[in-house]
């Protein structure tokens, strides 16, 4: 069904007179505390499958829970009819609240308020990643079902409960009903960045992320520094050194044949994204620095879309507590991560590190290393013919062209999409940079949420042209 | 008072038949939890206080626990009598226990057992640092008392409840009652080792220790390392820099002027201790090592007794609890000490060390620090008459000579005696390598309490000679 355009100026107008009841529906979700890496919130990830499942049901979806050996997938399917098929992905689960003495409210106790700039902000866990985003897209479908009692395509969703623990249990379960969900046209995700608060992107390329877990034991027990401090090796200084090693003076990661597959960048790419006018200093500025780190020879922008990187995610070892322990501990560990770029491959870096590591292992240490997840960068064709009228849609909604863009973070379920379903993905998302997802007072500008749901309209009814 | 063969022989077998009670008397102590560093513990440092109190009362001491800012020092005195006058020192707190996960029974429920090699050992928290050894020098005087009615010499004792946590009020409370405490001779230590299981030793070479806890800040955030990795300085890896940087490749610390006022050993010295038959292999493997880090120029007993060191007692930063979490985090924190030898000043190595970080600190990032306690180095003349006395006493209790040793350890105490009181120390212990301070499942042998209480006899009666 094509919507006429005096249906979809409808269909918007419902969008606006039904904020109030879209935010209330989004803060009932944003109390469910669906933290998917803590095995102790496994009864909140299950409610929060079934909220949505409601919701959807209510919206005359097909709608289920389906179990995985984890959190559940929710699957939902509107009517057949005819047009293009979209798959619409998004997750239900959050990050972990620590530390949540830097918290200025109960990240579970959704609050509007009023930023300093004026901005009216939803702060949350999950408001912006991904629960807001998520139901800009669910909020869209009602508006219409609303007014016109259909949908302009056919629309099925698949809602995760594992994208922030590892999300292992998805590919499984995609292969598993692949006859089922791969009938859909396209994959649609809302996971992913606004260009700055005025210019809609769509999202063209994604690192990918391999997660590492690293145990480094030396003596068969903790010791006394003083009785045993400098005969004894300390593996707190050993994984420092270890650690250290990773990056080279200039800035680059140190680890044999890490850019073997890396490619440069092409000049016109280059050159369309210097003319962004991507500010660093600003970009830096919003979280209280000033020089990049990283490689010296590369741009904030380049760095951040188009070189992989090693973070250390954290790292422990010995006494942590109040006032002082002069221990040497027998363990050290690390939680440490890569994003990749197009062409490089999970196990082939996590096999280098690994053998970093090794290499630099000094007598009587042993090391365990611990997988958590990896995944390959992805790379969206750009001149496909829904993404330029989806392209359409979010230009109609924000009054400017919207860009295609690349983006820093890892959205593995992309790679998935192509693989198992042969699926091309649609990556747009509503979030500002300033959203503080993974960290303390996460937040969800209201027009990010509000907009978003009005180009959600725009979108589906340019995707029925 | 001079004892008699036959006093000294009835005390002695006074020992050997309360042995029980004596042990029952270290059980009721040790069920006490007395954490200094944790002021959760506070209650339970003072009843360790009170309990001495107690038993020191029933014993003709006057007794009483003094306050302090922090936990009450026990001061007790026996009556005057001629003969030189002894102070005896020790403290009643212990370490944390934490990870309570790797005791094979509960800290604070004593337990006499048998170790795999025959040997009965007491297990517990403190059981050998330092009620175990407390109560060796307490039950000597108990078994004086029964049989004579009265010790060889004048005792005083001065226990104190802060010495697993800087100790910082005790030299305040010496210098307000130096009038008091200064009138004895010579101060008693109870808080060393045996140089090996049947051979007695006298400390003359104690380590000093300077603690440093480091704080180093990027963003004012945590953030997502997606969206900043690579671009946003990583404290945890900042923190790593700096730690790999404290030491050279050849294993030596690497701070500008550290060695400066360490003074090579007498080739007279090093002679005597490469006579000791000290087995680097054999203290090594005792604890899962075979090979001795640091210094790759020294030995190892030069090293844990003559050499400096700087050990990373702990460290943490971003993430570190189950599963993954893809953060930069805004902060890395470590616990850094360094052991000192004679000549190293504390406050020019804690500066030395501040220096180092604050020259290595990239761009954006800012260093808090905070001082835990810092003591010099103590060498005891080893030429006095009433250390000789103590050798005679050890040598007769064990059967062959008592060594003169040094000690990687630091016990600041020793240090204000001499600058407040004026007194000089004889360090005498029988702790054994293998107790595990500070570590979990700590032990003291029986023998060492057992034996420990007869030595004390026999140098209380040699010192009166």
């Amino acid at each position: 069904m094509t919507a006429t355009s005096s249906q979809l100026d409808a269909v918007l107008a419902a969008v606006d007179s039904g904020l109030d009841q879209s935010l209330e529906r989004l803060f009932e979700l944003l109390r469910i505390k669906s933290i998917s890496t803590d095995p102790a919130y496994a009864a909140e990830c299950q409610r929060a499958a079934d909220w949505l499942v409601s919701e959807l049901n209510g919206l005359g979806f097909g709608a289920s829970a389906r179990p995985t050996p984890g959190h559940p997938v929710v699957v939902a399917h509107g009517p057949e009819q005819a047009g293009p098929h979209v798959l619409f992905y998004a997750h239900y689960d959050v990050q972990p609240v620590d530390p949540v003495a830097l918290w200025h409210s109960d990240p579970f106790e959704p609050e509007l308020r009023e930023a300093a700039d004026g901005r009216k902000i939803i702060v949350a866990r999950g408001a912006s990643d991904d629960k807001g985003q998520m139901l800009t897209f669910i909020e869209a479908c009602r508006a219409y079902k609303a007014v016109t009692g259909s949908l302009p395509v056919r629309v099925s969703l698949m809602l995760e409960g594992e994208e922030e623990s590892g999300g292992k249990n998805l590919p499984p379960f995609m292969e598993a009903n692949r006859d089922e969900l791969g009938t859909a046209d396209i994959a649609l995700v809302c996971d992913t960045d606004m260009w700055d608060r005025t210019t809609p992107s769509i999202t063209a390329m994604l690192r990918g992320l391999v997660g590492e877990e690293v145990e480094i034991t030396a003596a068969n027990k903790d010791l006394h520094s003083g009785m045993f401090g400098n005969a004894a090796r300390n593996p707190n200084q050993v994984l420092a050194d270890i650690i250290a090693s990773l990056r080279a003076p200039d800035g680059s990661v140190a680890i044999e044949g890490f850019y073997d597959d890396v490619a440069e960048i092409t000049p016109e790419l280059k050159a369309q994204w210097a003319g962004l006018g991507f500010d660093e200093q600003e970009f830096l500025g919003e979280v209280g620095l000033s020089a990049p780190a990283g490689e010296q020879s590369r741009s904030v922008l380049e760095m951040l879309w188009a070189r992989p990187t090693c973070e250390i995610n954290g790292m422990w070892g010995g006494y942590t507590g109040d006032g002082f322990k002069t221990v040497i501990p027998a363990k050290a560990s690390a939680k440490i991560s890569f994003r990749l770029v197009s062409g490089m491959q999970p196990d082939k870096i996590r096999a280098a590190f690994r053998r970093h590591v090794e290499a630099r292992l000094p007598p009587d240490c042993t090391v365990r290393f611990s997988e958590h997840g990896g995944s390959p960068a992805i790379t969206v064709p750009t001149d496909g013919p829904m993404l330029q009228k989806a392209l359409v849609g979010l230009t109609g909604e924000w009054g400017k062209p919207a860009v295609v863009t690349g983006s820093g973070g890892s959205i593995p379920v992309v790679g998935e999409f192509k693989r198992i379903l042969g699926l091309d993905t649609l990556l747009i998302g509503f979030a500002q940079i300033d959203d503080q997802i993974h960290s303390p007072n996460e937040k969800y500008d209201l027009e990010s949420f509000h907009r978003g749901i009005r180009s959600w309209v725009r979108v589906l009814a340019a995707l029925a042209e």
